[in-house]
């Protein structure tokens, strides 16, 4: 299960992953996405956690922890924007262009050397190519991956028009519990990632107390995130990566001692990283 | 200066802090807000920047780093949602309900109890009142703050329609850093707390680290938040707001420490705490 149109970044994370053949279950929304592998019309969801222009998507964040769904292995894609056409339009044809606002923003140097293309929003990147090949307009285009292009049967016009060269998406891919082993990815990376979110009592010095687990273990952070607690204002629940699998001792002795300091704990996942 | 249409939650603050009758320079978006304040148009800005049911909001996060402003002070503000219409309108009269997207949410439970009112959504809380008030629907009503039914003389037709009594939204003061001393508020809480921004080399341990600093020392940090560095995939920079004037020792101490390890570091303020 994806979030969006077929085509889009998620599509392009999951073949990846998963190889060209994998089949795709595209839903409107996130949470439509995350009820998809719930209520089994997919076996596991590909959900973007973070971009390293945008930052943390922390509607997923919320989701990861409404949801017992777990993280069975991280995705990081490059995103490379395209400029999309129906077959045989040239550049100097385009007098439109369609696509998702960050992905508009994202390519505001390409955009800004082409005065001639007036820009317009469009609910998704993906859903932007779809948009043009459905229609008859042959002055339209759209900015997307080239999974798109690929879905749709369009052209890529001009490759690779992003500002940023340093554009990554993570993705988690998310299952039920017990299907975790079936779905677990070779690792790729330099070792597994584990990823925790707890509560702690709110009293001076906890964050750094829990944080301090880690330390004294030498088991290192690659990044923190906090979301409010809905009903104790300037309360937070954490979410951690760190670097180890959970079945290493060191790994094992920072979260007992995390969770003697902490009010809940929960391990979402431990999983290999692959760059797709 | 604030974000939003007059009457807004930021007039709310805006008034609690300075006032009734402070002068209020409304702007469209957030950056045009700061803009007014970098331009002379307004002395300060009043910018929201955490809600305890939303979380951060990270726009604001980022302009408090792209610009050299101060903060003078922390407002708290709690967030009252009221159904708001022309005046002599009663409750069985309405059939349309306008507001923010986030309002509307935020107002499930007495939407939920009240079938007969059909949702619409608006760009704006206070601007939902201004729309009904410059309209001739007497069935159409708006959900927003007390100020704006007080700005566009219009009636509360319910007060306190929110489903959660624990929704509060924290707002820095913003002015230039020659101007702080003129607008600080006294201090009306349990003292004075300060705010940096610091980004960190690279390495593992370097967030435990950082984080050392402050434990040494025994200041205790209230919030801490993290935004990617563009061109620099997986770091961040990390914003902390802790408990203790800039000028007390362990405060010194501890950001003296902290800078040592820091690629780079600011204040952006020590301030007071003012429930409004």
């Amino acid at each position: 299960a994806i979030q969006g149109e077929l085509g889009a970044f998620s599509h392009e994370a999951a073949r990846g992953a998963f190889g060209p053949q994998v089949a795709i279950v595209p839903r409107r929304t996130f949470e439509e996405m995350f009820e998809a592998v719930n209520n089994g019309d997919a076996d596991v969801a590909v959900v973007p956690i973070e971009n390293t222009l945008v930052g943390s998507i922390i509607k997923n964040y919320d989701l990861l922890v409404e949801h017992q769904l777990q993280i069975a292995a991280e995705l990081v894609l490059r995103i490379v924007h395209n400029l999309i056409a129906k077959p045989g339009v040239a550049l100097h044809d385009i007098k439109h262009v369609f696509s998702h606002p960050v992905a508009l923003a994202q390519c505001e140097r390409f955009l800004k050397a082409n005065p001639g293309l007036q820009v317009e929003q469009a609910y998704d990147t993906a859903g932007s190519v779809k948009m043009v090949m459905e229609g008859d307009d042959r002055t339209a285009a759209g900015i997307a991956g080239v999974a798109a292009a690929e879905v749709y049967g369009a052209q890529i016009v001009v490759p690779g028009i992003e500002s940023h060269a340093q554009n990554f998406t993570r993705f988690f891919v998310l299952t039920p519990p017990g299907r975790v082993k079936q779905v677990q990815l070779p690792s790729a990376g330099p070792g597994r990632k584990t990823s925790v979110v707890f509560r702690i009592a709110n009293r001076p010095g906890g964050l750094y107390e829990a944080l301090s687990a880690f330390a004294s273990e030498g088991v290192d952070l690659t990044k923190i995130e906090s979301r409010p607690i809905e009903g104790r204002p300037w309360e937070y629940s954490f979410y951690l990566d760190l670097v180890g699998a959970e079945d290493t001792p060191a790994v094992q002795r920072a979260l007992a001692s995390l969770a003697k300091g902490t009010e809940s704990i929960r391990v979402l996942g431990s999983y290999a990283t692959l760059t797709v």
